[in-house]
């Protein structure tokens, strides 16, 4: 099942079910008006979601044309503009798979995190790679370091992936194209060193979570070099290994950036994000 | 303007007005269901809550009793037992000033951050400060080291404060009491270094904030040692500084700590926070 989210100006959007095909989708607010009140009630609302899409594909619900994710707190859609007010900031993409988590439990270990899992989607993790290290220097982590992340259009729940969701991992490759070119067409599982089972395991052993947690499997990155790149320190880091110093430079305005996740039959998963960067005011 | 949520069952708890002395409140849900509904439409929504509250002090609007603090995510109200899994993770009490913000636009300066702070309250920021060092080295922040927070009881509209809410700035005393024994009554206004302007400033310089952000100001500390001390980290350092080591233990089940903040004739501003460590599980 695949969901989305259409912006319609209220803060959180309306939640719509979208076809496999990520062409079709229909507004889901007879059933949940938007996606955080359908994951605040998941149980209940996940087999109405279900007979949603089943009607949808079935051609029983009216169809609507294109989507967007929204969310709740300042986050971007798939296909907004990043804003940059200051290019030495430096300006990076992380190409990254995340899960969308129900209730979790203070102390949930990782053999009961798959029952926490509710959804799964791609996100671009915006990065200002020159503010990083004087924010870990001090020691209380990233802040102005990370703006705000886009998500892809649609999340879908964990059987849309088959058997490439296993162990934790989603067993896909994430592609990145930079300013039109592919820079990275990289596995998401096997080399994914705690898995999203272990990682949920990790947050929740002094706190609970609350539905609706979002949670990124860091910038998806593979030992093979064939394999490309997730983002621009990435191949920054290479760089500076082969010849001493690094000649990529981060992103300006007017760099483009597109991320997506394919099935063996070519199809895109989640659907793609594609961003452009735009000088802020 | 005092508000409360009251728990109803629902995530958020239902919004209510407070009456000026804290003990009587009546339901706003005819103005806002939720304090994050609130939030999300300020300006429409503050006068109508402000009529609520003189209808509640005029008596023309029905009273009830007894209010707790709720909140998005997992936060713990202000009488909410503090579960602990493992003593020798360290736990401690903070004791802290916070606002709740409107929305603040990316690049909101200090001086223009006033009219962001949309309400005032105080929190326990629990900590557990034996995971912290772990933490801090790996250059990430916090994370295990911050189990949920605990909020009080009211969040006051910033005019409720009258002359002690200037330049970003708390001017009253946090009084907090371990076990029964008052151990801090300390000035939150003058030895603030950064004022919530300045947070607010630092917060948005790469990215913008959605209403409802609760934005801590650290915990109150004055450099005068008769005021006594908000967390029991702090008297260790002080145990260690006079005799070479700490003598104060961290907290254990059973143990209790209050936090309030008293107006000029000794009336409690947002309620008080009184919590129990219990042993979780």
């Amino acid at each position: 099942m695949k969901l989305a989210t259409v912006r319609d100006g209220s803060r959180d959007g309306a939640l719509v079910v979208v076809s496999a095909d990520g062409r079709r989708f229909t507004r889901a607010a007879a059933v949940a008006a938007t996606l955080q009140a359908a994951l605040d009630d998941w149980l209940a609302v996940e087999p109405r979601l279900r007979a949603l899409t089943h009607a949808l594909e079935s051609g029983r619900a009216p169809a609507e044309a294109v989507v967007y994710q929204g969310g709740s707190g300042v986050l971007l859609g798939p296909c907004d503009d990043i804003p940059l007010a200051d290019e030495t900031w430096g300006l990076d993409f992380e190409s990254e798979v995340c899960v969308v988590l129900g209730d979790v439990a203070q102390g949930t270990s990782a053999a009961a995190a798959g029952a926490t899992v509710r959804l799964i989607l791609l996100c671009n993790d915006i990065t200002l790679r020159n503010l990083v290290p004087a924010e870990l220097a001090k020691g209380f982590g990233f802040f102005q370091g990370k703006p705000a992340t886009a998500f892809s259009p649609f999340a879908v729940t964990p059987d849309e992936l088959g058997a490439a969701w296993h162990d934790g991992r989603v067993h896909r490759r994430v592609r990145t194209t930079y300013n039109g070119t592919l820079v990275g067409d990289v596995e998401a599982g096997p080399e994914m060193h705690f898995s999203f089972f272990d990682l949920v395991a990790h947050i929740a052993r002094t706190r609970a979570f609350a539905a609706g947690t979002i949670l990124g499997g860091g910038t998806v990155s593979n030992a093979d070099p064939a394999r490309g790149i997730s983002c621009l320190a990435e191949r920054r880091a290479i760089e500076t290994i082969a010849g001493g110093a690094p000649r990529t430079s981060f992103m300006k305005p007017g760099d483009t950036v597109s991320i997506d996740m394919l099935d063996d039959d070519g199809h895109s998963v989640c659907g793609r994000i594609a961003q452009k960067v735009i000088k802020h005011r």
